[in-house]
């Protein structure tokens, strides 16, 4: 067991590549990539190789989250060993191509990737049944940013303005990193993904309800046991019926109507994390 | 010149249409209007034909705008008369379908229509250069109800529950003016179009800027010369030029970048409506 005043030593990182676009009407993404692509100057560091990148640039072409399939659930290890024939879906072509040039997905040759808010909520998407093969699995040491709710197909300033300090703050991380920095010892609250909640539905799989107007607009903001969750169409409200508190997330997301999901059911865990600084120092 | 204090004699409104998903990605208006088709009783009002009708139901399928062009601006005269042909466009063909149903547009026939906000803001489409072609102008008296921003593809229950709200005290007038009630004479302030503003774009129509901060969400609120209007993405604040205080509305919108509106400028106004009352009464 490692203590908690231990410091581990960490190889440096080299390469950095910034995704965006992986949903083409996600516009802060799309906009600050094709930004930074034009002028690299602002996420340039030194000793680092900072590649920005659009993802999935039909989709964005289009303003839409995808052409054929979701890109940021193509990332299969089926799906990237299909041999390369014309017909297959526009997005699995793609996570074929980006792993050959990001990754292989698992290699050491991987690129770091930062794209996460100023203040952030750490998700935690170790959940057993939840299989999310994202555009930045491919990454060695991948992390994924999400400023939100944001309408689709809207660039707003504030949502736009977070996600680039939060890009910048994770680069100027790991500059200092590789300069020799020791991070001390620390602990996270994070939120753990326990599952996700649908909304109510008919035999014919239409809703029956809405997004509760206390539940709208909480993400991360604790749901207790009664609290309420749905409103009907005839005005009843449905309760949260779970056993503990949790922390609703992507709540009534315009892009998770398909997949059946209200809102991502989280849990608050404190981790601890070790002390770094690169191993070559 | 009629008085301040005349009450007008108007004929009785006996058909009145609803229409919801004339955009299949703005869900309080499919929501409700599917749900009124499936048990009217809310919607009824005694002496009243009411319909409700969904103009665009492949959009809503796709939970997308539109298929081929906007049904909102496809019901113009030259749209009309075209031949009934296969590959007409698909929301072309659907407007000749609804001008038949409930036009034809311009004749006594036609169905009135009620679709608007329960304290509610008067848009008065009549600028010269703004010709809109929606798909609420086959009714012999076309009231469209703008409720939002709301995020496409996203069910609100704040924004639903003002639809629902406004269109039944759209039927309750109808139904008191019909039954005899007399209208007194009244003012309303009104927001006359005048024009709209672009977003600020390079030579090759990429934009260059954002809605700023201060006016984000900030639909009817009066901006004056000076104010900040946009934000580059280098962090200069672009301020508004015109000559005088307007009233900006649908700001920032997912639809109108494709139609190169930033927001629509508008000037209050404020009119004097005469009393009403039914003619047969």
């Amino acid at each position: 067991m490692i203590s908690c005043h231990s410091v581990v030593n960490l190889p440096e990182a080299r390469k950095v590549a910034i995704f965006g676009g992986t949903h083409g009407n996600e516009m802060s993404g799309v906009t600050l990539v094709n930004l930074w692509i034009n002028n690299g100057a602002e996420v340039q560091r030194s000793g680092l190789t900072v590649k920005p990148y659009i993802t999935n640039p039909r989709a964005v072409e289009k303003c839409t989250r995808y052409v054929d399939t979701d890109l940021n659930r193509a990332f299969t290890t089926d799906n990237l060993s299909l041999p390369r024939i014309e017909d297959l879906p526009y997005e699995v072509r793609r996570a074929q191509e980006i792993n050959e040039t990001f990754g292989p997905k698992g290699s050491s040759n991987a690129y770091d990737q930062s794209i996460a808010p100023a203040s952030c909520s750490v998700l935690l998407n170790e959940h057993p049944l939840l299989h999310y093969s994202t555009s930045r699995s491919v990454g060695k040491h991948p992390i994924g940013v999400e400023v939100g709710p944001q309408p689709q197909g809207v660039l707003r300033s504030d949502i736009f303005e977070a996600m680039r300090a939060v890009v910048n703050h994770g680069l100027d991380f790991i500059e200092l990193f590789n300069g020799g920095m020791e991070f001390e010892p620390c602990t996270v609250d994070v939120y753990r993904v326990s599952g996700n909640m649908d909304y109510p539905r008919d035999k014919k799989g239409n809703i029956t309800a809405m997004i509760h107007p206390n539940l709208q607009d909480s993400d991360w903001v604790p749901l207790n046991p009664g609290d309420p969750v749905f409103q009907t169409f005839d005005g009843r409200t449905i309760n949260y019926e779970g056993e503990s508190t949790v922390y609703p997330t992507f709540i009534n997301e315009a892009a998770y109507y398909e997949k059946q999901q209200a809102f991502v059911i989280t849990r608050k865990e404190t981790l601890k994390a070790n002390g770094i600084r690169a191993s070559n120092i």
